[in-house]
């Protein structure tokens, strides 16, 4: 099989789920971090990452997001078709969106090659992250599950990694290397060895793949789920489908596609990767934003936001104002403020992680209202 | 002269001025200290001051305050004789404020006394302090301006001082003592040197004296401004009250009181103190509202407003609430947070002393809205 005939089988899916709990205030329940601008280049994440496939996938990109941000996809999107949209009644984790749209997608062509990114991750020089997306297509036409993995650039105990095999030899594909096993977030001990190897890549969970293969392994061990999304994609662009939908999938059950699917499938020898030698983020905290923005540097602090009003002395870190306020900071470092109409979060870049455990703390103590 | 002879001619004097700039963004020039609850009491700066006087000098205590806080102040001490409110037609410093209610006092009676107590003190327990005032007034009507001075708790490098000399022997007033002379803020060294001596005082700016010597002295230092308060005056109660009000005000020079009246007169032997063992604190800033208010305590943070939302975690210091927003504050410690509607202060308790300067440059920015 030459390239380009892989290419005429390949779809971009892009789950767009997850709120981004540790950019709150930003990033809401209603609002999640892929609905945001948080580089400053202007664009969403989300908008960003179509544009970033568009010429590997033009007109076969699909989302996965909620029927509550449907309105704002659609409008980060435009161009989107209907049938290129798909709506998840409720929240069921990786596995059951993206093995929906395997699902769908092998309905309409059981040679259908996918390829999952993200909506809310960070990527540059974007051609060298296509081209490893191409020598992907390539290796998973070969029949195998293939995953970007990212050089690791510090010891990260952020990430999961991949441990890498020997190399395959597939012509178009010069870098795709067998996977020996996927690994959990390390400890800081153990990821500075895996950093230090050149045996391991950070796990990005980008996923190319033949979605039979991809369904095979979701059925063996998922077979609950592979069930209902089979139920949902037979009703599939036909009159039944919301019914259908709306009844199934509430009784799915919830897990990651890593586990439905990646780990499974590299135990028994069927996933390969190819090593991405690009800028990754996945912006998980205010200190990934600060990272991110150099270019919003006003003396020491990164100042976001549409019409900031930020006045700083002594002071150091990053403000996101999503308001017309004065921010008034000094004799602060590292500082993070986040300042939105109905909640103002003030931390440091060293305690960005630990946003998380104010939201849920909010959340028990009924202010669900700023969640 | 009896004691009770003294209180008849007895007048507390309000200034009301200031904006308290080092309390930006809570106090601004619309709404300035005074106008604030900022001990968590239940009642504004202003209201505190005017009861704690009612039983020294009950309907003969007079405001003197800017034309625009007209309203706030009725507001807040709405049973004010129209006769006992004087409103400057813009700032022009103590030595103004204060030289007027003495002259209108003069022009109703020569023989009065006055006391002048700035609106916005904290000060306790109050019968100590109203103690004190009582052998200021018997004092004062010996023919002397008296001063209440603060027995020093730290070696403050904020506060002038006094440097006492010897005890008077006057009935009904046991702690009177010469002053003999007051001096500017200190050094750190002298401020220790000072603290520790026994023969200092803090200087609180809270002047008792007869109205003709206070004005006598105002007329040999600063004849101008005392011409001009004199004419003034003798229209006060006129019909042509608010026109020489508003055309002498804005020519009158700007000088403090201390210059004008206290120094000159301690020159010459005419001024006394009586030492005040009270707690006294002049707001000056937000560590000092941190300090005031341990009964707003959240664990490790004072939390002030009328419906604080904040959310602390590995955080202490200081958040003043003015918006329903819900504040999440992790691992920052002495922080000081002032949330209002249209301006953020994020700084820290060592930094208080620096909001002065941020408003500055604020101002000069062009963001005098926010002010």
């Amino acid at each position: 099989m030459t390239s380009s005939e892989a290419f005429n089988r390949f779809h971009a899916v892009i789950p767009a789920g997850g709120v981004g709990t540790r950019l709150w205030p930003l990033s809401r329940e209603d609002a999640p971090k892929f609905l945001h601008d948080l580089t400053g280049s202007g664009t969403t994440l989300i908008r960003s990452t179509y544009d970033r496939l568009t010429p590997l996938a033009e007109g076969r990109t699909m989302v996965v997001t909620g029927e509550n941000h449907r309105d704002a996809v659609i409008e980060q999107l435009p161009e989107l078709q209907q049938s290129a949209l798909v709506l998840e009644p409720e929240p069921k984790d990786s596995a059951a969106a993206i093995g929906l749209a395997a699902a769908i997608l092998h309905r309409r062509d059981p040679e259908s090659i996918m390829g999952s990114f993200a909506a809310d991750q960070v990527i540059a020089p974007v051609d060298v992250f296509q081209e490893a997306v191409r020598e992907a297509v390539v290796t998973a036409a070969t029949g195998r599950i293939v995953t970007i993995g990212i050089k690791p650039t510090h010891a990260s105990t952020a990430f999961g990694y991949i441990r890498v095999g020997d190399a395959h030899q597939i012509p178009g594909a010069p870098s795709a290397r067998h996977v020996v096993e996927f690994v959990e977030k390390p400890s800081d001990e153990v990821a500075k060895q895996y950093s230090g190897s050149g045996d391991y890549l950070w796990n990005a969970g980008m996923f190319v793949g033949p979605v039979a293969l991809m369904l095979k392994h979701l059925a063996a061990t998922e077979p609950e789920l592979h069930a209902g999304l089979t139920e949902i994609a037979a009703a599939w662009d036909t009159e039944a489908q919301d019914e259908v939908l709306q009844r199934i999938w509430p009784t799915l059950p919830k897990t990651a596609i890593d586990y439905a699917v990646a780990e499974p499938a590299a135990d028994v020898g069927d996933v390969s990767v190819i090593p991405g030698d690009f800028t990754w983020d996945d912006v998980g905290d205010f200190a990934a934003i600060a990272r991110l923005n150099p270019a919003a540097q006003q003396e020491n602090m990164i100042v976001l936001g549409k019409q900031p009003r930020v006045y700083s002395e002594d002071a150091s870190g990053v403000v996101v104002s999503d308001t017309q306020r004065v921010v008034a900071l000094i004799g602060v470092e590292n500082i993070v403020v986040v300042d939105t109409d109905d909640a103002l979060l003030v931390t440091t870049t060293d305690h960005a992680q630990n946003v998380k455990k104010a939201v849920a703390a909010l959340k028990k103590k009924g202010d669900s209202d700023v969640l």
